[in-house]
């Protein structure tokens, strides 16, 4: 008996994504902050002119080709030319320190940068520690009259892409190819590059579009939405939605320097539909003074980055925003799961509106083709009770295989042939993931995992907090012990005792353990962030340690 | 610089499709005919039960099983199972004659069959010709009871999925494992053999997902619909939706023995939103009696098959069917294209439901991985104007590599190296492909091309006439000449130089060449039809060759 396998001669190419809107969506535009609009042929043929570019600046199949700049439809372009190209795009994160910048940016081996003028003093202070830097191709929207080229610049974008042929073949090649790099910024020790392949980028695009299509009841889309990214594109390819956007052939927005006044304006004149953000941007939307002016109903927006609090789910959804989970990460290309409401679900809560929004800030359903797990210390799978709490692990085809020259660190990761996500997550009977806390990030006391995410949920719901973050702090007796920084709403009155006792008041009624009554509350101005906006727990920490703001 | 490429270790398997509705959608059912439901759950038990049957009647890696059934809950296990266990489906026509199937069932390698007793007594009539069958299943719905096992049988599938163990291990294996086969029945030679992978059959389901999901206008899914295929199951996997349908954890529908009384009660009673068929069947269902009494507003119908004749696609949207076109074929798994409604188009015309007819009477647009080349005979492209016509030309990730056991229609079937499908189309500006006609069914009169399918598609809005057919005879003079068959409604009064006459106004007006007029119109009582319910031109052309109705 043999065993029949077919020849496969069509590789999955991220070429293939950029054919389909040349064929379906002509008429609809590729937009730059309102400012400049490319209809889908111009937007193609910018793509073809990028690779053009790159060929005359050296590039070949495996050059490392890195991008700083906001979100644009520069941005995008590069998305598909550089790839396309066999090129390895390395989307540089700009939050990033200096010194963190430099690490990557070498690391990644990139030879071409294209950096946008905001950057250049960051550029000036590490130039020198990039030798495999072979050519800086200037991004600007100054006209082409103003542009003067710093030192050391090839050229600017726009100059390359004029002289440029219109029209560049994009042969086949093996859909293993790598196709993007970039880097995240872990608790402990330096950047981690993670690693993209075509393949993986065209399964995670059908995988984007089949998830978030099925939806029934809210989330519903098409290719006649209007999409505007709110995620920064250095982020996991703006978790894949303009992938998916562009295949679809819908208008796109870019809305360059992230300005809440900026995104408000934009969502109005250009009739945005659907979004996607993480938590803090959605608050300072919300909270924009110009919010209050514009009808922010019908518009949808997918969170991620950080769970959804309830209290800004309800806030969005009182302005008539769909507003619902994603969950997934940097390692997973990155969507893993989604929360979509469900009419088998709705109709048989009790309360149905309860059961919408705990359906809406849950991490949702896994997506198309991604097995999720609730583990163990030693790999168990765990009840699938909406009760048991073990580590979210993962599979799937668009995972990245490992860290960049860090097998050690890729050997952890991938421990037992499943990648270990580092989240506390438990699954409900109908497959609903929870994430009930980042691994690291649970406070354990008194013998009890205690979910920082859930006590910050709590105290989000007293009326004079704009912001919480919870972290444990080491404590002789109990293990560690729950602490709150807090931000107060402007002219909110509130104190250490008052928040502690709305939070009592939960432990009371049994909804949550006893134990995660914070011992303090710390009023601050701000809360400590990373470079991608998520609460940063691991400063807050340090902050407790080394001051005298350390709990009694 | 060296290639990067990753390593890929996450194939694209059947079971991975069947994984999902598991998490998703255990609450809704699979449905034999009404009688029987099953739970998602409950299913996938039986999809184990099912491979451990077939294990313990000795399949293999690459064993070939297969089933001879109608539309069923269990063709839809044999759509996992087999595949799933490393074996091939092998999907048997059961309207070929005997001959056909035992060539196309010996041809195939099969050594299990899983038979309805519908069709014992075909089974009877060549199975001495079946040397290598070496277990036969039985197939009723005749309670346990009452099954007496026929001579030869190894035992019947219930008894055998009770049998086996509820729970078998399916491990990886190459995503391009054969996972089916089927056979097409062409207008000369014997059946040839199609066959897909699992790769393929896992992106095609994808393709028809995001392809399908995206749509604006009309045709707006999600998986709360309810779906039920009026398409064999046999035919090129009934056109994939069953894949799809099961991702998404929909409600499903299974007719059994097409019967339009007992379609039409499970439309109603299972609330069905979501179909697909072929013309001849949708004219069916439209004029059974018991269709006037059903409301069939809000039911989505793709027609593919053959070419949606404008005065059907009325008829339907009249009855407030949502009713559009897909094309595709046996070799192309089968999606190629689909119409759909887009604001930009209909915006922009000058007659709103005129252009949505249009619309939906098209093939349509480029399904998502499909691309469509029109073609000359060099292999040259045609201008996507709307007008020049040429052979439609394909690539995709899911296109047969060939023919099972026949190089040299493989060769023919892939040249130039993209998949030829014999149908001649034209392009739009905008991507949309219009099916001109079969390359084999195309009238050659006086040195111009005639699409057969244009005159029947005016012949049909006579109101006299139920059902047309146009082939070419030969002609000294002109080369080929038109001839119509038609059938006309019951108690119409028509006649030939009735049709003639109409058909002759649009020829007046310029609509359509003077040479389109038909030279014939021949009344009969039907048309002939080949296995899958499509007009069998072929066999028209015999009748007129052979028969006193050849034309003077």
């Amino acid at each position: 008996m043999t065993i029949p396998t077919l020849p496969n001669n069509y590789p999955l190419l991220i070429k293939q994504i950029l054919k389909m809107p040349l064929a379906q969506a002509s008429q609809r535009q590729i937009v730059y902050r309102g400012d400049q609009r490319f209809t889908y042929p111009q937007f193609a043929e910018r793509v073809h002119r990028l690779a053009g570019a790159l060929d005359a600046l050296g590039a070949k199949m495996g050059t490392t080709v890195a991008v700083m700049d906001w979100d644009s439809h520069r941005y995008l372009e590069s998305y598909f030319a550089v790839p396309m190209s066999g090129c390895v795009l390395m989307t540089a994160n700009i939050r990033l320190s200096p010194e963190q910048i430099a690490y990557t940016l070498d690391h990644s081996g990139a030879e071409i940068l294209l950096i946008h003028t905001d950057f250049l003093p960051i550029l000036a202070a590490i130039r020198t520690r990039l030798p495999k830097l072979r050519h800086l191709v200037l991004l600007t929207d100054a006209p082409a009259a103003d542009i003067s080229l710093p030192d050391g610049f090839t050229g600017d974008y726009e100059s390359l892409l004029a002289a440029a042929p219109a029209q560049r073949d994009f042969p086949d090649f093996d859909e293993n190819t790598q196709a993007t790099t970039f880097y995240t910024t872990g608790t402990t020790g330096l950047p981690k590059g993670v690693m993209f392949s075509h393949r993986q980028i065209v399964l995670h695009t059908l995988g984007v579009m089949a998830t978030l299509l099925m939806a029934g009841l809210n989330a519903k889309f098409s290719r006649e939405d209007v999409y505007m990214p709110l995620t920064p594109m250095f982020h996991v390819h703006a978790w894949g939605f303009p992938f998916a956007a562009t295949m679809m052939g819908m208008q796109q927005i870019y809305v360059g320097r992230f300005l809440p006044e900026v995104v408000l304006k934009l969502l109005a004149t250009e009739h945005v539909t659907i979004s996607h953000c993480v938590p803090t941007i959605m608050h300072m939307i919300l909270n924009a003074p110009a919010a209050a002016a514009i009808d922010l109903s019908g518009w949808h927006v997918i969170i991620g980055g950080s769970a959804l609090p309830r209290a800004l789910c309800e806030a969005a959804m009182a302005r008539g925003i769909d507003i619902f989970s994603g969950y997934g990460m940097s390692e997973t290309c990155p969507l893993m799961t989604m929360s979509q409401l469900r009419s088998t679900t709705l109709d048989a809560a009790p309360d149905r509106r309860d059961a919408e929004i705990a359906t809406r800030v849950a991490a949702g359903l896994p997506a198309v083709f991604v097995e999720i797990r609730i583990v163990d210390d030693a790999m168990n799978d765990l009840p699938h009770d909406g009760k048991s709490i073990g580590e979210v692990v993962a599979r799937s085809p668009y995972l990245t295989p490992g860290y960049a020259g860090n097998p050690e660190a890729s050997e952890a990761l991938w421990r037992g042939g499943w990648l270990h996500t580092g989240d506390l997550g438990m699954l409900d009977a109908d497959g609903t993931l929870h994430i009930v806390d980042r691994l690291k990030d649970v406070v354990k006391t008194g013998g009890e995992w205690v979910s920082s995410i859930g006590i910050e949920d709590i105290i989000l719901q007293h009326p004079a907090i704009a912001e919480v973050a919870v972290v444990g702090v080491p404590d002789e007796r109990w293990g560690e012990r729950p602490v709150a920084f807090v931000v107060a709403r402007p002219g909110a009155d509130a104190t250490d005792e008052a928040i502690k006792a709305h939070v009592r008041v939960r432990a009371d009624s049994g909804e949550i353990s006893r134990y995660a009554v914070p011992d303090r509350v710390v009023f601050v101005e701000a809360l400590d962030k990373t470079s991608v906006g998520k609460l940063d727990k691991k400063a807050m920490r340090a902050r407790l340690a080394a001051s005298v703001l350390a709990p009694s």
